[in-house]
């Protein structure tokens, strides 16, 4: 914290939207009452006492009361750019409503909260870590509170706390989570009302309501800073093909945000290797076309973006995990079927090997560790070669990842969270449980943008995981037809032979709004 | 280049040093003449034209009359950032000195000079390569100018091009074939001057006269912020052990800047690897080591740093990649000394395959493309469960390299570049040749940095390349008893235990200067 950089992001103000200047002349604007995304009876019969809430919009209004708070956050899951400003936002927003209020931390994710460990956030503490990166102030987990005893020990903790508000920022899960244990509370007499906050760098977090999780914009920022790097790089030495895997599970998101970003020559999008149902083969001749007429024009160079969930979109690679994940559980010599017998017989041997030895505890495959830039060259490798290909393909491999969750929030991020923060602090004040904090309007200046609270409950469906149906929040995938993807489909032949490489930099605090405070392409 | 942060920086107006302010008040001052750095009558045979020449200092002075000048400069090597600024900086010292000057740019690096590929470089054309990375407006290459055909050939080129200057701008054997070129050119009665400039990220050219070479500030920054990043991370997941591989070839001065930027746990120094004549098993235990105590302290995270060349410095696999050099150019099945045997049944098996299988056109093991990420973490992993290790040991490998080469100039490569490019040119227009451009003072604002010429023959000795003694400049390593080394030593323990960690973060460009024009901590 003693570094300059970040002492001076201490001091930056984000600007909030303008209804959110005068707290108390603020009041929520309630729409007409609302349905589930899908499965609308089953979500229903699931959350009684949440179903049907309506969407709430922040106006101009009469003075409310306010009451001081006792609330507790939480952050779950992986880090993204932002988090610490959801809490000071939120701080912020308590504090100016009722100087009383408190705000309590749960150490090191939900976790904390069924163990009961939890520490007062105090003003001066929370200085250092107004506009930083990182989850560090109370740390974050992956646990989840599902089972009965996990519920029972958090209500307990939430009572012993007398908590009016509780607030989880996390992703798809964890919303869902926020409902599951705001219907829980409701249903147990408990007054304690539940906030969610969106948060993922992944940026599947995305629907009518919500334009964009916060930590996506710096990510993408700090990835398409490394690529535009490396382009530069390959247009100078002329003798790479850079293979870059991005962070981002199963959605594209990420990779289509940096190729809008940085134009590398080519980008694969999961959600359309689905859609067209190409086979590894497929995918592997396409990027060696591009490899081998990149080379007829005397361009033995290019950067080539890989989704990290590449693997589970292609149809024989799936079928073939699903049936070793079965086999292997069982045996460790599987009898596949012909057709991925097939299939396992086409991968590299690296990756053949990870296949069968590299399992989680419950004998599955390990999908996230397989190194799908390896494999992609490898196959490209083979594939030249039994072209005959006479070029030089001198595959150079990469990971980002962990790199872009825990930097410096961007303007954007800065901003969007500490409104986010005072969001849930407001929808807690007005008494609203099984809510989203949600801000719209968000291409426009922050002072435009506009503030609600979404039911999750509208947001749910209802999906098979681990062998049961669940209600979750569906995951947003990339839209084949999103302007996004449409501009990438429109270039994404120009950008393959061409050296159009764009070079972002890096992300910059100072100077002219129009290099600050951009926001996603995708968004 | 249409990104607006590109642009932006196109109108940055590098600080030049006051005695550059004034070209026609410039003269330079010749100090005593020099020696050699060693073997001083060896290389006074392979250079008896050039041997001996004075260091010179600009000063101010009598106007010294200008002619128009025809300059051509190459781009040597890998690229680092300040490339397109040294050749800036020499186009705007010709032209202000004759307008009517001509700068060419030999195409894809010393190869260019060989076969005559260079393009006349305009006005028009720079601007937009203002202040910008990588070195594309010419490229570069690695090609060495060393066989007699070649210089020859080489001669043909600057004589059919009536060149008076040749700039030479990359590391230390690039450096060194400027000498070879200068006193050949004399030799040939050819009176084309040739200048050497200072470059590369690896930071290992550097001596009494070269505070530092230039790519070296920017390079480390941009590792330092995703290294601050990955640091923030792990501080925030609190569940894996980053272990990352740094580029910067022999030398680990790319990896003490780092560790001096974001203090990770442990920074291993190949230079005190082989001073401490420390076995693969020491630098396991020692790794080891840190991450179990770490792990008694509740911390079963942490980010280590490994230089590029650490394998390289280990005293039994050097032994042992040696012999493997030596018997596989004579046989798939090597007969090894017992020790090294003994080594390769330590290694983990796929770097024993990597050893085996992966080695250049000569049969030589290929040093560079060692996963030194893997082979340290992979070790620890095998130390820890021998241990019976309880805690949690979740290694994540990283490489960061390419990244780091091309990115835009910090203010201080593109200052320093920008007036290097001057000193170039003035150099040549004074009349010296196999000279070093050096601009000195760098600690203090660009305004007092002091501007010299250095005989590149001073810095060279003898050194045995290839079976063959060869006059180069001596590569610098990270000196034990630097204030930087000295820096890291003492803090290191409190570094390794605990969380003292240094979020970076990205370079800036705008905004308070304290930010903005740093420079390396190591220099």
């Amino acid at each position: 914290m003693k570094n300059s950089l970040c002492e001076a992001r201490q001091s930056f103000l984000p600007k909030l939207p303008d209804c959110l200047k005068n707290l108390s002349k603020l009041i929520f604007e309630k729409g007409p009452s609302t349905t589930s995304h899908a499965d609308s009876s089953e979500i229903e019969k699931l959350f009684p006492r949440l179903y049907g809430q309506p969407i709430v919009e922040a106006k101009n209004g009469d003075h409310l009361a306010f009451r001081p708070l006792r609330v507790g956050v939480v952050l779950s899951g992986g880090q993204a750019a932002g988090g610490h400003n959801v809490i000071t936002g939120l701080f912020d927003a308590l504090k100016s409503m009722d100087h009383d209020s408190e705000l309590h931390g749960f150490l090191n994710g939900p976790s904390g909260i069924i163990d009961h460990k939890a520490v007062l956030l105090k003003a001066e503490k929370l200085e250092s870590y107004r506009n930083q990166g990182g989850f560090d102030l109370i740390g974050a987990g992956r646990t989840k509170i599902e089972t009965d005893e996990q519920l029972q020990k958090s209500l307990k903790t939430i009572k012993a706390m007398e908590l009016d508000g509780l607030v989880i920022i996390g992703g798809d899960d964890s919303n869902t989570n926020a409902a599951v244990l705001a219907e829980y509370f409701k249903t147990e007499g408990c007054d304690t009302q539940v906030i969610g906050v969106p948060k993922t760098i992944d940026g599947d977090l995305k629907n009518e309501h919500i334009e964009v999780s916060f930590g996506f914009d710096t990510a993408t920022k700090t990835y398409s800073e490394a690529l535009g790097n490396i382009a530069r790089d390959c247009l100078s030495a002329k003798k790479y093909t850079h293979f870059v895997k991005l962070m981002g599970r199963s959605a594209s998101h990420i990779a289509l945000e940096c190729a809008l970003k940085v134009h590398p020559n080519v980008t694969l999008i999961s959600e359309e290797v689905l859609e067209k149902q190409m086979t590894l083969a497929d995918i592997t001749t396409y990027v060696a076309d591009t490899v081998q007429k990149r080379s007829e024009l005397g361009k033995d160079y290019g950067i080539i973006l890989i989704p990290e969930g590449l693997i589970e979109f292609i149809p024989e690679v799936k079928q073939l995990i699903s049936e070793l994940n079965e086999q292997l559980a069982k045996s460790d010599t599987p009898a596949l079927s012909p057709a991925s017998q097939q299939a396992f017989n086409n991968l590299p041997e690296n990756i053949q090997k990870q296949l069968l030895l590299d399992r989680d505890p419950h004998g599955n495959v390990q999908v996230s560790h397989i190194n799908t830039e390896s494999l992609v060259a490898e196959m490209v490798k083979k594939e030249l070669k039994e072209r005959k290909f006479e070029g030089r393909f001198s595959p150079v491999l990469h990971f980002f990842g962990y790199e872009g969750r825990a930097g410096l929030p961007s303007n954007f991020d800065a901003t969007y969270t500490y409104a986010l923060g005072h969001v849930a602090a407001l929808l807690i004040n007005h008494g609203y449980s099984g809510y989203m904090a949600a801000v719209q309007n968000l291409k426009a200046p922050s002072e435009e943008w506009v503030v609600k609270g979404i039911p999750i409950t509208s947001m749910l469906n209802m999906e098979v995981r681990k062998g049961k149906k669940k209600p979750v929040i569906k995951k947003a995938l990339v839209e084949l037809d999103s302007a996004g993807f449409k501009t990438f489909k429109s270039n994404r032949e120009a950008w393959a032979e061409g050296d159009h490489y764009e070079y972002p930099g890096p992300i910059q605090f100072f100077g002219d709004s129009s290099l600050t405070d951009t926001h996603p392409l995708t968004m």
